[in-house]
């Protein structure tokens, strides 16, 4: 009864308060609770089967794009993590350091894994000899530790999961062509797999990777407006190779550095779907993701024949969807109400009338539609509805994204329209790191990235009014 | 070339030195790297495709056994690690402590787990309030850390993978069925997919995991007779629930504490199927968890149509089992080598001749035995084959660890049986501390289990010679 009552409560609508509604949301749909550790929280059964999920999914991709899977130490000595200049200067702010091993004080001091470049790079130079040793294509799924001041769960944690990938090239142009196609792939998977379309670009120097030649980047709209870096894909040039002095034997003997890359998505995709796919109702999952795609809930329960068609339609549907039944003793609305907060993307309604007509109702999470459907039809019916489920999802995602993308020619312009109406501006820009901070600074908008597809709003800066390099994307980020 | 010669090196033989022969194993399989980490390895694609399969193969048993996954955080507040009184004391000499996060002192220290019970537990008892809420069936894949003094790949490292079954019962009699079910989820296991036979049985209270009431544990016995302890299920008992205030509400609404189990494995399997199946040549694994069961190599590959043939058999093999084919430039003879060294169950020879008989040649790890299989029968007879060899390997392993184990009715027996023949002791115990510690004193050998088949070997404690409660077996662990 305790767990009905707390159905009732319902939580708080996006418009009236959009974090408060997003902390209510994975509280009630049980994705996470919050841990005794400060910042770090606990990925329940039903959130930790959305990254599994969206593990399974990715990992095939690798795979085939010819990626193998190892795994690094989670420590690393501070020597090692000093060796490349601008990277311990961008991480070395927010690490955790190991400073005692049992009762013994350590010599030298650890740092838990903010990333792992440097354990990568200390490898490649152990293993990587000959041109016939590249190129290393190598991934790691683990979880990694950053010392955020303020945190929120799945968005930024003091620890997250994710995948790193990391690789080493025998040119400089294999680097870059591994950085693009892995990019790709993480933007296909996004449209795909999470029906979240995103923008792709490359980050300016300000925003890009410490360490990094170029970073590349995803960017994805929340529904409040807010821009969210989805996942990012550097090219680090030879610069790490150098420092860690990662060389190899041409096929003309010619000893030569490695052209490295490394990439990486997190757990903050999750954030990403609830934020983009969510109603005041709570989650709203694309199928290709969701742990449990439809759920079968009998009507009447008790009367005859009720429970075992349910039962036997389970059983059947099985086979082509993530199915559950709901046979617990609540009343079909609560029922009801849980699986929508839960995300849910299909609803099964099978009663004793149903069972007359031999029919049963399917209710659409995301439009509440509801479509009845014949018995004898439901093995093609409910794949294809989830296929038209999951296109509308992303339909609509984009719908609201465009909505809320815009284009401003001035710094006035600009801050106006991004204080109205919270969203992606398209605006021009000189290249200098000067307009660019003075944006931020009146604004607290940041570059998002420099899109791959260009388009000219107008031709000068919208800060300085000297001539525009690059059209660009800003917005406030998560 | 580089890489051929070092394949000419041959490794030491394992009856000339174990420790060196397991050491070259490792590194020339390319299963494990060493990192510049101390105590922590690096477990290469090789390495790591093996602890793949053994997830997805143990994952799928949790699953069907009702067990969920969740994700923990990897911080312990010293504060949360102090609740319960054994297992802080079990605990807190060998973990590492975090004192600082960024350039700031942390009020409270927080070490790395080295086990996750009290963070399991502090979640417990915020989400379990009615019995309604039990069982809770946890699992968690994570890495853990401890500060071990010697560590050796595999067998002991600071930093290793394992999973961790955490759940919480309404009654005792659930939580100690649940123990056992576990216990014997990896029996079957390592039986099944490691082809490693083990003894099922009971720890001692001098040899139980720290806070539970007690352990079980599969004990399996090595190539050199030394023991390893491969997996380890615990009742806790409603220890934990009282220390840490885990209540719920009964049915006639009376208030009782939970019930506890853990249970888990580790990368020290990989340690187990090394030694239990290697040879001189080096791995040999067994083709369930084996991330190659079939190579194929071309001979006189510059002929023609033999690389056709070849890709064409790696094609049409491709569905009944996991295959490679090695068309490198390399001579034959030094693929056989590097293949047979990772352990490759099975390997296929196809040339010119092979192709005019419509057959090839097959070849098996384990006992080099050469069939001659036509064309057209390969794809029934590649699994038959592989299946015949995992049975074999598992048999062989069970007749080898039967010729090394012993019985002895005194302690001047065990002593002289164990110096002479590594292996296990069967030997009979009155239950006393005090008749262990003796033993382990004299002979370095510990109380592996009380086996849940018991036999009698005398009615008399081999070490004090009062009335013997238990048959125990005995053996010099890892």
């Amino acid at each position: 009864m305790a767990q009905e009552k707390k159905l009732v409560e319902a939580i708080t609508s996006m418009n009236e308060d959009f974090t408060q509604w997003y902390t209510d949301v994975i509280k009630k749909a049980d994705l996470v609770d919050y841990s005794s550790v400060r910042g770090c929280m606990i990925i329940r059964p039903y959130g930790y089967a959305i990254w599994e999920n969206i593990q399974k999914y990715l990992d095939a991709r690798f795979k085939e794009t010819g990626h193998e899977n190892v795994y690094m130490p989670m420590f690393i000595p501070e020597s090692l993590l000093l060796k490349e200049k601008e990277h311990v200067e961008g991480f070395a702010p927010e690490v955790a350091w190991v400073t005692h091993g049992g009762d013994e004080k350590l010599a030298e001091r650890l740092c838990v894994r903010p990333t792992s470049e440097t354990l990568f790079c200390d490898h490649y130079a152990n293993i990587i000899q000959s041109y016939r040793d590249l190129p290393k294509l190598y991934n790691q799924w683990c979880s990694v530790v950053r010392w955020e001041k303020t945190t929120r769960p799945f968005l930024r944690t003091l620890e997250f999961l994710w995948q790193e990938g990391h690789t080493a090239h025998a040119t400089a142009d294999e680097a870059q062509q591994e950085t693009i196609t892995m990019l790709n792939v993480y933007a296909d998977f996004c449209e795909k797999a999470l029906a979240i379309p995103v923008i792709k670009g490359k980050k300016t120097e300000k925003e890009k990777f410490a360490g990094a030649k170029s970073t590349y980047t995803i960017e994805s709209l929340m529904h409040d407006g807010k821009a969210l870096q989805s996942g990012t894909s550097h090219n680090f040039g030879d610069g790490f190779a150098r420092a860690f002095g990662i060389q190899y034997t041409g096929k003309e003997n010619q000893l030569q550095y490695v052209h490295q890359t490394s990439w990486g998505v997190t757990t903050r995709l999750i954030g990403a779907i609830i934020m983009v796919h969510g109603d005041d109702s709570g989650l709203v999952l694309p199928p290709v993701i969701a742990p449990v795609q439809l759920v079968i809930v009998p009507v009447q329960m008790h009367k005859e024949g009720v429970l075992e068609k349910a039962g036997e339609l389970k059983q059947r549907l099985s086979c082509v969807a993530r199915v559950i039944m709901d046979d617990s003793d609540k009343m079909p609305g609560w029922k009801f109400s849980e699986h929508e907060m839960k995300g849910v993307p299909l609803r099964l309604e099978v009663g004793p009338k149903d069972i007359e007509k031999n029919q049963v109702v399917l209710v659409r999470r995301d439009t509440r539609e509801k479509i009845f459907v014949s018995m004898d039809e439901l093995e093609t019916k409910v794949p294809q509805i989830l296929e038209e489920l999951q296109n509308a999802l992303l339909e609509r995602a984009r719908e609201m994204r465009d909505k809320k993308t815009f284009k401003a020619e001035t710094l006035d312009e600009f801050e106006r329209t991004i204080n109205e109406t919270p969203g992606f501006i398209k605006a021009m820009w000189c290249g200098d790191r000067a307009c660019e901070d003075a944006v931020k600074e009146r604004t607290s908008a940041t570059a998002r990235c420099i899109p791959f597809e260009q388009e000219t709003i107008s031709d000068k800066c919208m800060c300085c009014g000297k001539p525009a390099k690059h059209m660009v994307y800003w917005g406030k980020a998560y």
